[in-house]
């Protein structure tokens, strides 16, 4: 039996191995309606560790969503003080350019501890109390200076801003904290990094949890165009994150982050593509931009990609802003050409975003 | 303090944030023993869904192994005869290349469905029933044809052979089953694909369910040099198989597999390298060769992939023997430097290799 497929429906043709050609088939000359309908999300119940609703969007509906990944500048002379301020410029240099584009920017997301230098003695002063979710502005600590200006920038260009992290200081220590803000600058969600790096090695040792404690708990946030999950960094190399998010309705996984020039090359792109698409959802990071100065050598290449795995917008190394378009329709027709959805076999494994973690884990 | 790692150590230093440069210090001067232990590989249980050794190997350790994979051309003329004496000539090669090469063969992997066209009907024609694992050889069926030749493959060359894929005749259908020789000839293993690739779209539809079975379990192997696991093609899409293979000890994945030249060139490599990357894990396809005339145009390309994430070698789409070699201290190294077996966070999510299923899934 001979296949015919128009062009069109290559796309959607997004087969891993139609071996059996002779149950290939085309089945109508002319456009109808699918006779099966499109793979529904599976309802999904919370893990106790995802803070969110429990409502399941449908990510591969609603609207299209206009995001700005920021690449800020890292370690500007002048501290804290000049991170602030350019971070001021370029969130509304981002959502003037998607204006004059005609994609109003939903969406602006900034890169890991993006407002200082990464020292111990810098974090260490840098960081601030960051106010309980909700809680109204009055009430803030004096101290959540950058915090005022995340939701201020929020507020002033009437966008939402997931604020990348900063350093928190809460309970006597610090945190690798992302922050999320409506456009009425409320705070709306918090996410302290959960994955900390820790190293010993014959020729070297490194332990973020000296400095840093973890998070307790996952985290997305809701919008009116949907659903985002949040993580950061080192979080990316945990693939159960992005598939728990993707599982209860994520449209988007966030990762601020600040990955090297060593392992930047290697996988930076690599677990991007790969979360992407395993959980067909969009995926972007975003980074600092490179201090040429610095003994730390950012990456950089602050980056988006489509739940096909495809990159569809990056930066280099230096200042950028990435305006990137996440479209429900192509999450609908990557689930549809490639239903995995549908088809995973939760006889054989356990649904991760389900299961309720086990007694014995860590 | 300033940072001071040798060229040496850059391997071991595969960090994805060290953003802390003052937590970061050379603990001595000289080389001596590691004062950490490199992290050990945690036990853990098998799934109910996995068949397998209980006991946990390390696949950190043990000797270097040595693959070929093997590409056979697809479609020959001669149908089965053809495809099954050119298989037995190419293992041949294959051995023998690699004691040319000082690098003798431990273990030669076919691709999958290789012995025959991939039509319906000629699937039907060439299917074959399939031996018990570990079953007397005088008590196989007499239609059991590709298999004696796939034990005497083995037994000539002295080699394990994962002999990829054939169509099984089995409880009166199809299985796409995979099997594995041991040196002696002896089958050992059995895996029949668990995911099947359905899909109804309005240009087409598509149904593999229709020909083929399912496989109700997973399944790895032991060798001398270590524990592997299989999957086959579409397989490789659901991250859980590998991932629950890597958390009981495997050294490598292997997909017999047949990719076409769509999804090919979009997804085939990262595939196996995010698969390969997020569990430390060598990956291997091997696919058939591409038949310039079919109209199912295979994409070819066997590969493999280090635990880094790094091709480390791979075909065209014509007839080819790829040899690599697999090495424990690769696997080491990369855990070692990359802590993702002790950073885990199974209280914020399920570990897919040790919870069962859950009641309420597929």
């Amino acid at each position: 039996m001979s296949i015919r497929t128009s062009r069109l429906s290559r796309p959607l043709l997004a087969l891993s191995r139609p071996l059996l050609l002779s149950t290939l088939s085309t089945s109508t000359t002319r456009p109808v309606r699918p006779t099966v309908p499109l793979p529904a999300l599976r309802p999904v119940i919370p893990s106790h560790a995802m803070t969110m609703s429990t409502r399941t969007p449908d990510a591969a509906k609603g609207p299209k969503v206009h995001v700005a990944l920021v690449q800020l500048p890292a370690a500007m002379p002048g501290g804290k003080a000049a991170q602030v301020a350019r971070m001021r410029e370029m969130v509304r240099d981002a959502v003037s350019q998607g204006r004059d584009a005609g994609e109003a920017v939903d969406l602006v997301v900034l890169g890991e501890m993006w407002n200082g230098q990464p020292s111990h003695d810098e974090l260490v002063k840098n960081a601030e109390p960051i106010p309980a979710v909700g809680a109204p502005e009055a009430s803030w600590p004096a101290e959540a200076t950058t915090c005022r200006e995340m939701a201020d920038a929020a507020r002033e260009s009437g966008v939402w801003l997931l604020g990348g992290s900063i350093p928190e200081a809460a309970d006597g220590r610090l945190y690798n904290c992302a922050t999320v803000w409506s456009p009425e600058g409320t705070l709306v969600q918090t996410y302290r990094k959960t994955h900390l790096f820790d190293l010993a090695l014959e020729k070297m040792t490194y332990k973020e949890s000296d400095t840093f404690g973890a998070g307790d708990r996952l985290a997305s946030f809701d919008t009116p165009f949907g659903r985002f999950g949040i993580a950061i960094c080192y979080d990316i190399r945990f693939p159960e994150i992005a598939t728990i998010a993707a599982r209860q309705g994520c449209t988007a996984m966030f990762y601020p982050a600040a990955f090297n020039t060593h392992t930047g090359p290697m996988h930076w792109e690599l677990l991007q593509r790969a979360r992407a698409l395993d959980n067909q959802i969009y995926v972007a990071t975003c980074s600092q931009a490179r201090d040429p100065g610095a003994k730390y050598e950012i990456y950089g290449h602050s980056m988006a990609v489509s739940p096909m795995g495809e990159v569809i917008g990056t930066a280099q190394e230096k200042e950028a802003i990435v305006r990137v378009t996440f479209d429900p329709e192509v999450i609908a027709n990557t689930r549809a050409g490639i239903p995995l959805l549908t088809q995973r076999r939760f006889d054989l494994y356990a649904d991760v975003s389900v299961t309720p973690p086990t007694a014995n884990g860590k």
